[in-house]
């Protein structure tokens, strides 16, 4: 008789936030058979499967620093229309199963030097492994984004950085002690947020000692990802775009994190980023995310785009995109957990840059056109291992 | 001292039409170096361009049933604002030039068999290629919609419609018996509207044995175009599009010909045909196209798409394209031509399939997704001669 | 000790529908506290009430050719996100207290003269208003939208109409039928769907005969409220507009019915009327009425204005709606039914031409601009019983 | 033979800004019937004219700190597509006539006290109405938008402005500086702009001890002017107004002075300010002003409304607005000129709220919606010298 492959574990940090949430719900769902796959990039038909842990086979647990419980916060985020309300009550038990794996996060504001804090972050997450004799644990940071970090020297050598962090309390942000906490687990880690994670060379050489690969950052839901198609579409007509304008009407806690304006500076700077490399020169225009508490779990962005077609001709194009960002997130984080898992299983270590088809700001990933991205996603899953 | 190549025709069916004009000028304009050529696909930096006849050595002629002199036109369209009015002074010359070519067009109402006109057509079209000593002469339409054609037995096989031509009057609409012409001229020919032109099985036929290369069918220029981005976007990131609703408000002569429901019959099957095979699957949704004159050269359209997420969560995207027709149609008249006569050179024949990058409606391209048709378009221009 | 004033009966063709459904859930979770008026006219602060009946005096019954209890049609919106789910189980007494009051309406296809049809009708009316002892009972058309009804000479003289009723099945179309039995009933009459209802001579001549009053036709919801302030707005500005162009796109029941081009030529002339008469001349444009299933209960409408300003200059405005029409649509009916109460308790008779501010195709009322109507509203409701 | 009335004269501030030279060609091409008054709300059919001095009677002079001939900048301007190109030979003389009777303006840095400066101001205003024996001067400021003014005790009392001005060269801000002058010179003065201007307590006082009448400030031309007519319709249907964001994409000068955040201040507060009073409360939302120098003479605005209706149901409705900005200005300062005219000649002085029809931010006028204020407007045309 085979034995059962060691099934794959997923470490949310924010693991009572609406997207986290909405992920443990869905996974769930989907294993039960009441929902279909959609939103799940790698449950496509035609996408290869023979790398993928299976959806079914993950089990969850992560860090947060609130205590509402999963289930509640699932009839919360059910209420807001994020997803419908029959799914709570068969679900009921799986929510508070994941619930119980659930610990306190790391506070902040603590005297201790950090490596304590990482220490005790690091343990979390062994003993859930061990606990559920999992192949491996995928953590993902799902957390409210951080403002930017301020440059540090300790951030750019890995040996600086452990001196610093054995005797002060302040060296990382809490993003990147996260991510920090998990490479000396052992585990692969996703920037799923545009906080500063793994993003520094410190812990880019971290990860290369420890051969651990890692994904990132800030995945793409809405309108950035209307602009990995659109800017291409572009450049591929030689039309010359001469202004592309955005604003990001956001609810719900996502939007208050980013009311804070430093916060909101790593959003826009790494939505901005591809768009020039796309359209092949900078272009005019302003992003603008606002709070906007009444829209609860949903987003809308509007766009402006002018552009000169032949002679010089004057033109535009608008879209506004009118989502709901949990249910556009949750199911990369499934997509995601799978294939860090897979290349992790296979070996690969480093920043992945063949998974720049989910995020706005990718690591090594030169190309921001979806299309280019897709491919280079798709060699990427028939070989997880290969150097992409 | 090596021989100058010979340079190539451009032949225009609606050749003091908006887009012919505009083509005209547009070819002059950047011949003198008076403009850039945006919206021109192969003369974008990293193109080949090696197979292509340069944009300068085109010459110009054509069929019109209308007498507005080519300058005359220039100056209405530039009132328009379809290009700047500076163009027309310098450009006169060339604009009476290329006007002194335009023959009278077939008219239609005649009782003599199809077969003396195709015959006086295609004299048009030998005459000019003789007097200008012309390499080829490639032949676009670019006249009115027509309505799509009544099926009839004649268009199915060649000898037989050969026959019929020889003794009716009403065997072939006018794009096809255009079509016709060109092909026994030897010319290769382009169906840059949705009017049914060459796609008769008869005149696939008559492509095949004298070994011409054909290009079609509808130009995308503006909601096909977004739609040939959006709906791989939809379908990579497995998002279940439920309805695609879509409004086009066209002014000037493209309105008020699609306004006659028989001819917008044409364009909005051309239209709908794409985007159930990007999206995998059926979808709700209507495609209207109005007439308001008031718009003048430019139109909008607004496309509304209902969407879902996952765990069945609903959302929207809408977004509305406001341009100028014959600005957006002109460059690719020009890329069309340099690319088909690039494939006669080579020994091309038959249906262009891998210039369906340009078509809402592509003979021999299954696949409507523009990145893809871009990579296939590159493969192409690279070796023009090989099976694509 | 103070009599009690009799009650209101409301009676609501269509009484299953989710207009009706929506009316009587409200009505009911506004009576018990659980939410605030948002939405009625009438409610405002500084709105005249001392004519009107009060809210929670109201008393539903109505007719319906459908038998899905109101609770089970209660629960469907609630799904579909008319009206938030906690309300269901508060009011599940109400809603069935009203469903019990709901009568088979008339069927249609009969071989019976019209005028055996309308009795019945009419003593389901006259039953309901003596078992509830109420003061009166107004008649509210909430049915799905009829095609135009085809002109008949009996639509035009009330004593030719009454003796072709007499002896044949097909003289008034089901919606004027039922308010002919509403008048025969001694029921003021509201015409809340584009219907042709009460909207012929010969029923206008039995409502002055009878002293009763009606109002009508078509509840502006949209598309239409919003060209109510924006048409007035161009014509104050002296802007031109030069088309007016929109799209709607419609779910369920109303999409579907209205799918059926007759049906929607009644809702597109209505909805086309009073855009001509706002601007001072007519506009160029069209309006389509798509169903779009996939909507549900919402509807999204957008328009397209060019205009143009000082010298010539071209401009446009677009807009989008995106609305859920039951939610729209019933606190209007609870409006109008106690100002069409007010004017019968007053003694007003005939056409309601101070309503106006509630319709889209509003009989007696020749401004459509919203901020007139709403300053007659007031005088109306002030006086209900004044000439208005 | 009766005695011709005497003209009335129009210094602008701002001569030769795109606003002041779409206002001076318009005002020769409608003189010379070259084009029809649309976007002149006093030319109207219906509009009473008894009162208002004819266009044709209009004398054009002003103030500049820059030197670019009327002619010239009337060439940029119809390239820009502000006008037709048409206009500028026919009405090249005009321009001329108009072009030498600006003077230069103060150009700010300066040591003299600043009452020398408004002295020579002053007497440029008096030597223009003396020269072409002017009836009146009406003064209009449509330079660009300037930062709001730092609080100053002088600014609350005539006497101590006074003596301030005789010493000191910073106590006013330059549009203040011009409207001391204006009213010095016996002149009325309108604040276009949303700059300082005429609203500071001494500068009230000194209209009022001087009788004249002033109007402001900030014209309404596009987001507002919608808000003006949308934001009652919510407030008439009771419609629940939750959040109200805005977004606005200024080419061209204006655009570039409003990227100055203190600059863009005073715009997006008088933007603001009348939303709440015109809604009743508060709402959520951000209003934004980009500099988008591609789009030229033109501007977009896009804005975002949420709301609840019955039941707490939410929907939302968005809004583009494209327009030309000086298209929109010009016919405004034809008309306010024309009123204020009336007003002065009528006897009226100080704010003149009748005109918050006009304005963003009105003086003396509590009413923002557009409908009641253009009733007002009414009743003000048909007696400009009674209280309204």
């Amino acid at each position: 008789m085979p034995a059962t492959p060691p099934r794959t574990g997923v470490w949310l940090i924010g693991a009572r936030g609406s997207v986290a949430t909405t992920t443990v719900l869905g996974a769930a769902a989907l294993r039960a058979g009441l929902a279909e796959p959609t939103g799940c990039v790698t449950e496509q038909h035609g996408f290869p499967q023979e790398h993928l842990p299976p959806l079914g086979s993950l089990v969850f647990g992560g860090h947060d620093i609130t205590d509402t419980p999963l289930p509640k916060r699932a009839a919360e985020l059910a209420a807001s229309g994020v997803f419908p309300e029959r799914f709570l009550a068969p679900l009921e038990d799986e929510l508070a199963t994941a619930d119980r794996e659930i610990q306190p996060g790391h506070q902040g504001a603590t005297t201790a030097p950090q490596a304590r804090t990482a220490d005790a972050l690091s343990a979390d997450l062994t003993a859930f492994r061990d606990r559920h004799r999992l192949g491996r644990v995928v953590v993902v940071n799902v957390a409210s984004t951080e403002p930017p970090a301020l440059p540090r020297p300790e951030h750019h050598d890995l040996a600086t950085l452990r001196r610093a962090l054995r005797s002060r309390p302040d060296v990382l942000p809490p993003s990147s002690l996260y991510a920090y906490a998990a490479l000396t687990a052992g585990c692969p880690y996703i920037d799923f947020t545009p906080s500063t994670g793994l993003r520094l060379p410190a812990l880019d050489q971290l990860a290369g000692e420890l051969r651990l690969p890692y994904a990132g950052s800030d995945a793409k839901t809405g309108e950035t990802l209307l602009q990995s198609v659109l800017a291409p579409m572009f450049a591929m007509r030689a039309l010359r775009v001469r202004a592309w304008s955005g604003t990001n009407l956001l609810g719900g806690g996502d939007g208050a994190t980013l009311a804070d304006p430093r916060a909101a500076l790593s959003k826009t700077s790494s939505k901005r980023s591809g768009l020039g490399r796309m359209l092949g020169r900078p272009v005019e225009g302003e992003v603008h995310i606002d709070c906007v508490p009444s829209l609860g779990e949903w987003k809308t962005a509007w766009d402006h785009i002018a552009f000169e077609g032949f002679l010089g001709t004057r033109m535009s194009a608008q879209f506004t995109w009118q989502g709901c960002d949990s249910a556009l997130a949750a199911p990369l984080v499934l997509d995601l957990v799978r294939l860090v898992a897979a290349a992790h299983a296979a070996g690969a270590s480093g920043p992945l840059g063949a998974l720049g088809f989910f995020f706005k700001d990718p690591v090594d990933c030169a190309d921001h056109g979806l299309a280019a991205q897709y491919a280079r996603l798709l060699r990427f899953a028939a070989d997880p291992g290969a150097i992409s």
